[in-house]
C-alpha cells in the first residue's frame, strides 16, 4: 500500500565545502520500511544547497568548489547585498546555480545513486553552520 | 488517503528579473485540502526558471540577476542562436543554469520553506513574457 | 488507484553534447498505464546531466555546450584532480551546474512539456560513454 514518510535532519557544517550525507540518507530511507518509491532531498536554506558528485577521489570535492570560488568571488564592489559579510551573497550566487531539491528513486530500500556518486550538503558560507534538510520518501 | 492535485497558473513577468510566487503557490496548496505530501512545481519554458532564494532584502534579487548579466552576456558574437534577439540565447543559457523544476515537502498544509526561502520565477528575457507554471502535490 | 512503475534506460552518448531522449520518455509514460502524475528522470553518473531545453534550433544545443565549454575549460592546471584526463574534473563540474534528478508532471499519459521545451542526456566527457538513466512515474 502506498505511504510516505517524512524527517528533518540537521548537518553541522565545517564551513565551505562539501559533507557527505550519503549513509545517513540511506539508513533513514532502510528505516522508513518503504522499499520502492521517490526520495526528496530538501535543504531548508539559501546560503547552502545540495550536490550529488563523485564520491572516490576527495580532490574532486576540492575542486568543485575552487570552482566556485573563482566563479563566484567574494568582492564586495561587485555586490549590494553587503551587509551580511563578503561571503553572504556569493554563497546565494552558489545556491542558485547548485541544488535546492533532488529527487532519487529508491528500489529495494536504497536510493539507486550511481556506483560514484554521494549526496552532499555543500555549505558556501565561510564559517560553520547548522543546516536543515527535509527528507521526504513516497512509495510501498 | 494518497491523492494528488495539478493545476497550471499564468504569470506576468515584468522582463528579466526575479517574481515572487510563493503566496500564490501556498495558497493553492492549503486549497487542495493536501496536508501532508510533496509538492513540484515545473516551468514550461526554456528562457525563464524557477528558483528558490532570500525573500528579505530585494538587493539580494538584484545582485542574483547581475551576476547572470556579467556570466552570460548578451553579446550575438558568442552565440550562432541569434535570430530571437540578443537575450534570447542567454536566455537559454541562464535557464539551464538554474531550475526547471523544484521540490518542496508540504506538511500540515504548508510547503516547508525555511524562514528566509522564497519561490520565484525567473524571467530571462528582457521583455515581459506570459509563463505557465505547474503546480502537483501528491499526499494525504 | 495510486501505483508507481520504474525503469532504467540506458543511451550510448556521442561524446560532449546533448541528446534528446524526449519520445522515448514520453514512450514509456504511455506504456505504464499511468495517466496522471508525477515523472522522475534521474541520471546514474556525476560527469553527465540532464536539462531541459529548447527542442526547435539545434543551434541553441550547440551555444549551450560552447558556453560551458568556455565557464569550465579543459585546463589540469586549474584542478588537482587531472587522472582520468583533462576532461573529467571539467564534466564534474558541468554536471554540478545543471541537473541530475528533473520532474515533470504528466496529464492525460502525457509529460507536460512546454511547446519548445525537449529533454536531453547532457555528456561532458569528450568521449563516447553508456549513460543509465532511472525513470519513475508515480499516479493514477
Amino acid at each position: 500500500m502506498m505511504r510516505q514518510a517524512r524527517t528533518e535532519l540537521t548537518f553541522e557544517t565545517q564551513g565551505r565545502g562539501l559533507q557527505e550525507i550519503t549513509r545517513t540518507v540511506a539508513d533513514w530511507c532502510r528505516a522508513t520500511g518503504i522499499t520502492d518509491g521517490m526520495l526528496t532531498v530538501f535543504i531548508r536554506h539559501t546560503s547552502a544547497s545540495l550536490t550529488i558528485q563523485e564520491n572516490a577521489d576527495r580532490d574532486v570535492l576540492h575542486d568543485l568548489n575552487r570552482f566556485l570560488d573563482r566563479l563566484v568571488p567574494d568582492d564586495t564592489s561587485l555586490y549590494r547585498h553587503v551587509s551580511e559579510g563578503a561571503d553572504d551573497m556569493p554563497a546565494h550566487i552558489r545556491s542558485a546555480l547548485t541544488a535546492t531539491s533532488l529527487n532519487i528513486p529508491v528500489a529495494d530500500g536504497k536510493p539507486l545513486f550511481g556506483t560514484w556518486q554521494g549526496l552532499y550538503v555543500w555549505e558556501h558560507r565561510t564559517h560553520p553552520h547548522r543546516r536543515r534538510v527535509v527528507l521526504h520518501l513516497i512509495g510501498e
